[in-house]
């Protein structure tokens, strides 16, 4: 299909798919004259992708290139791949200073180190976990080593029997599925755990709340 | 404390605390005069929240206001209160028009019921849902019965034990647990699951892809 095809059936302007064929994150078309190109599935494949990275992920474009880039050129060593899979996706914000000036990663090499995992700081989900147990305390909520387990072994489980689909994947489609699945799935965890706290609520199988401080509320 | 300890203790400038509490963000301090004001401990508490949501979650403060109001005012019912709380969070974004123009939320209506949760169309996060899996689609990822259980199973675990501790709770206290816990755990979560990936790959125990597919990249 010309480019105005493609433009029509993805409901993409031409000037927008121009500017991801520049920058290389959409395959240029095969040239069938000096002035024109030929375009088939696999660019409409491609852009759903980029719609899913960019629309649904909400990642910054130059963020989705950088998926784009790795799942077309893999590094060489699948761990260095996920790393830099990793730090494409949010939360990419400098993380403010926390107040007390504490600003090692105490708090998740300690979490890591109960929940038995590996301990790589140039990772940087390492840092996103210690931010996060870090908000966790300031907000007043529990973290303790049941809460931590909790956690952790919930999603152990999960993480375990995210990767047995790869023994049927090719190693090209396996590079695929580690850096889309990681980013694609997120939403998915947080959309159903919140439908599943929801549920609870609705369904009534919520713990009532001790009522030693409803009398708190009396004193108007 | 004056403004002007309350501002170096929690190196926040004595404007921004002045912004926030003209927004109702941060309670006033108790007069001492007509042109001061004491503060405590409780404003150095709410100020780490308000870094924890604004900072860590990079919730917009339009948004932690929201949820600070529904902290300090809940609603009766607790599940009014939630729905709320949820459309604090992200994703916010407008999501786009999915490419074949089909805009129900089928998607997640299936996952729901296979789920066996509540479907309650006016909670956001049903709408999340359908956007979250029509995302894994597009990308090319799978998503069939097997794949949604893997989930559905370990996020409604992980849900169940969540709510236990709110038995321990006064009624206020649940409802903070419930709404910044939806928040603030889910930074954990993702770090968690990032970290047991990288985990995984790292010692190995991710099953080698199948070598049918190495032969594409032979040809040069």
């Amino acid at each position: 299909m010309k480019i105005s095809e493609l433009s029509e059936r993805s409901g993409i302007p031409v000037a927008t798919l121009k500017f991801y064929i520049r920058e290389g994150m959409l395959p240029r078309g095969e040239a069938t004259s000096a002035t024109s190109a030929e375009y088939d599935e696999t660019h409409l494949d491609r852009l759903r992708l980029i719609g899913a990275l960019a629309g649904v992920r909400g990642l910054p474009l130059v963020r989705v290139r950088d998926i784009l880039d790795l799942i077309d050129a893999p590094l060489d060593s699948p761990s260095e791949t996920a790393h830099l899979a990793v730090n494409a996706l949010p939360p990419y914000a400098e993380i403010p200073a926390p107040l007390d000036g504490d600003d090692d990663d105490r708090r998740a090499r300690a979490a890591i180190a109960l929940a038995g995992l590996t301990y790589d700081p140039s990772y940087a989900a390492v840092r996103q976990l210690d931010t996060a147990i870090r908000a966790v305390e300031d907000a007043g909520l529990p973290w303790d080593e049941p809460t931590l387990r909790r956690y952790s072994d919930a999603v152990g489980e999960l993480a375990t029997l995210e990767v047995v689909p790869i023994a049927a994947l090719t190693r090209a489609e396996a590079t695929t599925y580690g850096i889309l699945g990681t980013a694609l799935y997120e939403p998915v965890i947080l959309a159903l755990r919140r439908l599943a706290l929801h549920h609870l609520l609705l369904t009534g199988q919520v713990p009532t709340p001790s009522d030693a401080g409803t009398e708190e509320t009396a004193p108007a």
